[in-house]
């Protein structure tokens, strides 16, 4: 068992936000803080930000606070962000073209090692420093390398085909940006969806209702 | 006082996902369903899933469950996606066109009605049914126009002098993608963030922890 089983999805939800500003404050030369102000930084209590961290084992000294560098650094290593998760796009299209050319994996604890696309006329661009390969040569390039996660960037009626392909080259990490319910087809896999429609929904409900 | 008022975020931020996979049961010609089968596919619990529903009134019948229909019908009322929030896009680049050529903003309550770009490179060009306008047309067209609502595709560093320029015009609304704090900046404004990093980051976390 590691140290951080049993430790609350909504924790771990707030570890990414507890690290980006801490990486702010040290851009801005802040050496230390209290959790009063991290709480302030992160919409929280001091006393939610004292049990998120301790959830970890602490780090912050009575009457110091937390050293920015410090807790930004356990919080890095807690995070896995300088692992090198190898992973793989599924779909190449401009959505999946844009969140390669929007986000920095290096940066976020991933590497991409391919990208593939069943669209001949995608077949070999140029995106996020590699090429796009055909969809065919998926098999091929899981037996020679290993893949650690998928992002998929498919149309749902496309998912469920590619899914059950990646699982039986032993994929079970997936970054998932289509409606399809990963989880309900095998449960012993680890989904993260972003499902923007809903974020948008929740944005015109909210300003019509709050 | 609307009837909505009250409601926790996290049932507000559950009804995105009642209505979509309520759309699919109607596609799939299921015309009722109980809380039990509802909660399999919510990955939730009966009980929670009356509680839920319960926060808008109810609508299942004891013995007969839900109406698909009914019920689908209901929640796109309250999720007020028959409205035309009327929106535009800051930032027209390869990530906020692929944001705007993704989605059906108008399945989803909003009308893009306006895209802009500080880049000259950019302006004319078709997106979403329109043309990129450049980034000093905004107050001329804000003070023509009713914008409800802006989506932010800029660089964290580019936010803080558009948001004051969009709010200065009445913008109260954000679908934000930037890293930018904007509650903190704003505090009588609804912001949906996107932190598609954090996701990536979580994803990270649990595939090597859980």
């Amino acid at each position: 068992m590691s140290k951080n089983d049993g430790i609350s999805m909504s924790v771990i939800r707030r570890l990414p936000r507890y690290y980006r500003f801490l990486c702010e404050l040290d851009e801005r030369n802040v050496e230390r803080i209290s959790s009063t102000k991290l709480a302030q930084i992160m919409h929280s209590t001091a006393s939610q930000v004292r049990q998120d961290l301790n959830c970890f084992g602490g780090f912050g000294q009575q009457g110091y606070g937390y050293s920015v560098k410090g807790l930004r650094d356990e919080i890095k290593k807690i995070l896995g962000l300088d692992r090198d998760n190898r992973a793989i796009l599924i779909g190449a299209g401009n959505f999946g073209a844009a969140i390669v050319n929007h986000l920095d994996f290096e940066k976020l604890g991933f590497r991409l090692v391919a990208c593939f696309d069943n669209d001949k006329e995608k077949l070999g661009a140029p995106l996020g420093g590699l090429t796009v390969r055909d969809d065919s040569e998926l098999e091929g390039f899981c037996a020679e390398n290993r893949v650690d996660a998928a992002v998929l960037c498919v149309p749902k009626e496309n998912v469920g085909r590619i899914l059950d392909r990646l699982y039986s080259l032993g994929v079970r990490n997936f970054w998932n940006f289509s409606h399809y319910d990963i989880a309900s087809r095998y449960s012993d896999v680890v989904v993260e969806n972003v499902h923007l429609s809903d974020s948008l929904m929740t944005l015109g409900y909210r300003m019509n209702n709050l």
